[in-house]
């Protein structure tokens, strides 16, 4: 392996200009080498994956955990995640610093670096993160007005809470599943037209909503809101995240209490976690909020993520995938500090890996919609595809891809793919 | 100890005819018999506890789980409960045998009963399962009723759904608490009569909810739904749970995604779990259910409990606790066999110790409603109390204390005391 690149900051890890997996960024995940080793945690940079595992026992983060620590053996992030802020930005510094080519730490270290640096290509990634608590937030000012347009009217499309409150749901926690998994059409209650009472049938509405997640950090104590000066130090990182949607039977069953079996089915996320400190380059100012919100969920400092983000579809007909929707986590109206703020201002505590997400994000822009349901404007404006097949949802076997990434200095920060293939419904 | 009762099931051990901890009750929970020692697995059996640990390593659970085996020195239920319905029942059996006058084998080892018998009174009890996913429903018609007359309006208080569907909504399992745990008045976004904006501060209708939760068993795998034939299988048993509600930040909130910091600032449960082995005696017909449920939802057996509630309040300024509700599981509409197929009808999977709750359980008459919000109408028909107080929503101080229970054959079969106290909002 050599540096293929002439910029400052050089691996000697060869690493594609356009990976998303550079050497600035550094995403946590879980891995097995191989199907008989132990699940353990990695760092993705460009086609591979450093285990930190292998670096931990050959002593390389003692200065932060002491010695012997087990903290990268584990199967999921949680116990490094729980270290808090320092740890997490002191092993990237580590890190950073022993892939670069100019230092022989790790680059003179033959034997260590057979062992540490595995081909993700040979691996088996697993989620990454054991996950207590999952809340959706609504956060995308786009996305609601064209739900609610579609869903109730024009008129009353925002109602007149979404201005001051980052509206949120908790959802299920128990289906979140790692990007790959297939996902199976569910079956619910569908009240079609004007039918007197609904039927139980596969949804045949069937959607995806293009969401950021985040996850929570070392957790905090029931009772103890955190400030929104403190919430940074409260996340870890952040996936790419699909909120499976039946829109058919969320839109029997959501009132009073919200959506249930519309979502509970799956939510899919994206493998490789993205820290905070990575995503830094990319802060910038969010959608002016007028009104006001108030004073705790005031911003301090700038929290919106200038992050491109892609959905792609391969249909069963298609050669290659063709993308469907251009958009951007900067069109967020509510910012996750803002979020993470609303989420304990009332004592509620959170859980170490705890996932939040944004809710689907939505630009201003009919090409930049994050849900079926609105780029095909609830199936009155079908979308069309390159292969001659429109789709206003989900058919059996397409496989929906979302990316996101942005670039910094040369370098490219990126989330990897976060896939899902629509498998039919299992006939008993 | 000695045999204190005449009836045909006796114990060894003296228990109260009024305990609700009977020989035929047998309720699991997890303690600590001192601060020094693990928590580990026990069951209630009048003022005691049997040590089901010691009783474990004395080999008595053998032709259960063969040996040697660590169910019961876990410090939550959840190893036990996957075990699977079968070993419930064989476990229940076996101490029920134990527990008996007539029986030597526990009866006349007085070194093992030394250590496997502690008072409830000297023992510390916690959390009995760790709960990866919380499911509250609104299960009972009269609760739905009144909260929809109080929060829309008489002619639209049932939405059209309810009928059909056991609406629910996922709760916030990071704040689900035990009984006896403290609650702190929580803080919220809160919308004044006809001011423009809201403001945030700490709730002023602060109310409980009376319901029953049931934990899920071994758990189902993702894209499995469970049958209604099925379902007793995957319920372990049951316990009582105050869903604490800030009924002013639930009313700006909830639409249109459901209460989220109205509820998610705590949940109390109590801490015995009574097997539905030990509650089939109370099984009875619910109420009839027009329009006829659809057919994955339509009953094969009878699965209400016919179990009386009670709702107690103990204020600063009274000598004695007061019972401001009477009422009865009976009441609910959709029993949990039915609500647990409705969870799992999308293919979303169950995970060990899971806690769906019933929702509110309200009867038909105002001495019977299951939360302040309904008892005291709103604020509008304020509750007496006989120290000369009187409620429209709880206030600092006030305890809550929820109780369970039926008879049969001359034994009682209850919850012991589900508690809760509302602590003032803390000042920063």
């Amino acid at each position: 392996m050599s540096a293929t690149t002439n910029k400052n900051l050089n691996s000697f890890i060869e690493i594609a200009d356009n990976s998303d997996f550079s050497i600035i960024n550094l995403p946590f995940g879980v891995f097995q080498p191989g199907a008989l080793n132990k699940p353990r945690v990695g760092v993705a940079i460009g086609e591979y994956i450093l285990d930190l595992s292998i670096l931990e026992s050959a002593g390389f983060f003692e200065e932060v955990f002491g010695s012997p620590s087990y903290i990268f053996t584990k199967p999921t992030l949680n116990t490094f995640i729980a270290q808090g802020r320092e740890s997490w930005s002191a092993v990237r510094m580590i890190i950073s610093n022993l892939l670069c080519a100019n230092d022989p730490a790790l680059r003179d270290k033959e034997d260590i670096k057979a062992r540490a640096i595995i081909k993700q290509s040979e691996a088996r990634l697993l989620m990454p993160v054991d996950i207590g608590n999952y809340t959706d937030f609504y956060s995308s000012r786009e996305h609601a007005v064209n739900v609610g347009t579609i869903f109730r009217s024009k008129e009353n499309a925002l109602l007149p809470n979404w201005t001051q409150i980052p509206i949120a749901y908790h959802g299920r926690a128990s289906s979140i599943v790692l990007s790959g998994t297939d996902i199976l059409r569910p079956s619910g209650q569908i009240l079609v037209g004007s039918d007197p009472i609904p039927h139980f049938s596969p949804t045949n509405f069937l959607d995806f909503e293009l969401e950021l997640g985040y996850l929570a950090g070392p957790g905090t104590q029931l009772g103890s809101p955190v400030s929104i000066s403190e919430a940074r130090d409260h996340i870890f990182g952040v996936v790419l995240v699909n909120d499976w949607s039946a829109r058919d039977i969320q839109r029997w069953e959501y009132q009073p209490l919200g959506p249930f079996q519309a979502k509970s089915f799956a939510t899919s996320i994206s493998p490789w976690v993205v820290t905070l400190d990575a995503l830094e380059p990319f802060i910038c100012s969010g959608p002016n909020q007028e009104p006001l919100p108030l004073p705790y969920l005031q911003r301090k400092v700038n929290f919106t993520f200038d992050i491109n983000l892609q959905i792609t579809i391969q249909t069963r007909h298609m050669k290659d995938p063709e993308i469907i929707s251009t958009s951007n986590s900067k069109y967020l109206y509510w910012d996750i500090l803002q979020q993470l703020t609303h989420q304990t201002a009332n004592g509620c505590n959170l859980q170490t890996g705890d996932l939040l997400a944004t809710g689907t994000i939505s630009g201003p822009d009919k090409n930049s919609y994050g849900s079926m349901l609105e780029l095909a404007w609830n199936k009155t404006n079908p979308v069309k595809l390159s292969s001659g097949e429109t789709r206003v949802a989900l058919e059996d076997d397409d496989q929906i891809i979302f990316t996101g990434w942005n670039d910094f200095a040369g370098h490219r920060i990126g989330f990897g793919n976060l896939t899902g293939k629509i498998l039919p419904v299992q006939q008993d």
